[in-house]
């Protein structure tokens, strides 16, 4: 057994370095004796260093410089948790090409200037790992890159937002409302304040966007993923789609046509039968579901999110990190090519439509003629209540996007449709 | 992009060797692109070399002799998809002495000889690597040999054999007796005309001793693992089972005490509530359920078998033992300690239990009493039908498997006792 010791510098110490601290001094003994090296944190960037931290941080480790840490020679390796894109991004790519692997969980550093840093790593031959920054604690990151280096990857779908995760579960177990179940998620401390990133799908595009980067070798940024939120599904919606057998989910996909090479990325509640794994993922867990040529289907679930959990993946990623530096050693990210996008416009899928309409004769003749006009054919058609509560709700077969949007738009000009609802994806069938 | 040739030898060209050829093929590129080396196969060991194969595999690359291919210092990496004991393992061990890295889906002799070949790959200094040994294309052993390298795992439970599952699904959805559902499970050739090895747990047993192994470092063969199998489930069991809000399943459980440091690897089958996520699990596919200090729980999920899903997960190994092989690198396997087995008897759970009974005045007091006497608590005590089909069905508190096993006995030998059915015990509540 060796007793070589790797000097980690921590970049930040919110719920995730201290969680990753507390491991690290846990799991000591574990981690030399299966990888053969001591993981010792020797400095640590924080805002406030002359705040007590308890025994397992003495304040001499403490800077509130973080350049002087990736600027220092006895730190071997960088973990960088401060989140955010900048100074992030300058720290990582300072450490890199000091020679120093990095470990990050920095979700929307990387799916803003991924294949920058990817690059920057490479050409440094050190490792860049990233594991905790999607879906937390669930690998997924390595599975796709090293397990699946040889599949022809199809698709992936994820539930990789907790909060809104949580929130559909309440409104689909529970009936509560949306705006309820999300001042419930606040109040648990699942949700923000401000919801904005969770509910509107920013967060889930970030982690789609990286997803799709490394399960096709492509360049995807945050600002390429199409998205819509949760925050127009209603618990009628919800009920609706239970009855036809669909629970309703916040999904992220990343589809690649085999044949015209095009790649689609897009965040946006969908009805996902029941009977399919990711319908059964509750509460805030995440899952994401791998779609490849060879190998079938396949799942990964867990926690999304939490310190625990985030930090468990850091610490996967730093051994690995470690072991490879000790033998001068370090996986490359490989090249991204620049894709070809696939525009919302062009995806298919069927939907689901809610209309809120005025309850009198001719209203459905109407209604149905528009879908008719612009070639969307209806599977499924129902009304609901009577009078002012009038309600349509349709299921259309597989339809162009293009063309749904263009119903829409002509679905709101007629006078006998008071509202358009949110629209849902049928997804998973 | 490098043009490095990376010669692979092939022992074994059925279901699994044929759709790694294929893989290879079709995949050439791709694996070029990112991996920066290219896959040839260039000599394949087979029974019967004269048989045509088609243009994948040219006849002068084919013997009969796989010694020949781990001797041949123009073969780079070997991979061993022809299963069993002998010759396998000498021919793993002698290619290892011979400084190739080996990629196998050898589950047999893994989990019967699984240390001793590790050792030999650690004292070779190159790959061992076994992804397709256990639940077929899940990316399993390495997010637990890897991601997980850290984490203190606490629990394993695992769906591994899809030809049980597949009876259990067809028994719990379509009421099938277990007989039917077996019947039509060998038609479609997911079970063999003997199909002890599956339905008797030895096959799940065999993998539940590799993921052991992993999870917690320590030495687990396969008559380490206590196996019961499926044949004494009824269809009254499962209907019984749905009522209470469980479905039943075959699990592969691996468990490590914290505190004693115990570990104990079982395999039965289990009543499962049906919020949890191995209770989705249908059909023939497989998932793993990790259950780990920091991380929380986690699932893999997707096909346990088949020949393309195995052969993908053979592609990913292949491919990261030619990119070390490339950098004179290997993944160490570490050390493997004697673990200290906590006996079935001593393991704690809630139990599942049928009899058929005697209909007559005094037969639940009778009964209880054997129970009472040996302290197991009873939590539902249901009784079901009359007269020579009355039937007793009990739900324990938590209780020793000893006792349980005790009042068993017991209530074998009392008069109104007809018959005792099969056992189940209640898991992951």
């Amino acid at each position: 057994m060796s007793n070589e010791v790797v000097r980690v510098g921590l970049l930040g110490y919110g719920n995730v370095g201290g969680a990753l601290v507390e491991l690290l001094e846990g799991r000591r003994d574990v981690i030399q004796a299966r990888a053969g090296l001591r993981l010792e944190v020797v400095r640590v960037a924080v805002r406030h260093p002359s705040l007590p931290r308890g025994d397992a941080l003495p304040s001499d480790r403490l800077t509130d410089d973080p350049l002087s840490i990736v600027n220092d020679p006895d730190v071997d390796v960088v973990v960088e948790v401060m989140g955010g894109i900048e100074p992030a991004r300058g720290l990582i790519t300072a450490a890199l090409t000091n020679g120093k692997p990095v470990v990050t969980a920095n979700k929307e550093l990387l799916a803003n200037h991924g294949s920058e840093l990817f690059a920057a790593a490479d050409a440094a031959g050190r490792d860049l790992l990233f594991e905790a920054a999607v879906a937390g604690g669930i690998p997924l990151i390595r599975p796709l890159r090293e397990s699946l280096a040889g599949e022809a990857i199809r698709r992936v779908m994820g539930i990789v937002n907790g909060t809104t995760n949580y929130i559909l579960t309440k409104m689909s177990e529970e009936g509560a409302t949306y705006a309820a179940a999300l001042t419930e998620a606040q109040e648990l401390g699942y949700a923000e304040r401000d919801p904005t990133a969770d509910v509107e799908g920013f967060d889930a595009g970030a982690k789609a966007a990286i997803i799709a980067s490394i399960a096709f070798g492509v360049r995807v940024t945050a600002g390429d993923v199409y998205h819509e939120g949760i925050s127009k599904v209603t618990v009628e919606d919800i009920a609706v789609a239970h009855r036809l057998g669909y629970v309703v989910k916040l999904l992220a996909i990343a589809e690649r046509d085999e044949v015209t090479d095009e790649v689609g990325v897009r965040v946006h509640p969908a009805m996902v039968p029941e009977a399919h794994p990711l319908a059964t993922v509750r509460h805030s867990y995440n899952a994401v579901f791998v779609e490849g040529a060879a190998v079938g289907s396949l799942m990964f679930y867990g926690r999304g999110a939490g310190g625990l959990p985030t930090a468990s993946a850091v610490l996967g990623d730093l051994i690995d990190a470690a072991v490879n530096l000790g033998k001068q050693s370090h996986a490359p990210l490989g090249s991204f090519a620049e894709p070809k996008f696939r525009p919302i416009d062009e995806t298919r899928s069927e939907y689901y439509l809610p209309l809120d309409v005025v309850d009198r004769p001719g209203v459905l003749h109407a209604v149905t003629g528009v879908f008719a006009q612009h070639d969307v054919s209806i599977r499924t058609a129902e009304q609901h209540g009577l009078g002012p509560e009038a309600r349509l709700v349709f299921i259309t077969h597989d339809a162009r996007e293009a063309d749904v949007q263009a119903t829409l738009r002509d679905l709101r000009q007629l006078e006998v449709v008071r509202r358009v609802g949110g629209v849902l994806r049928v997804v998973g069938a």
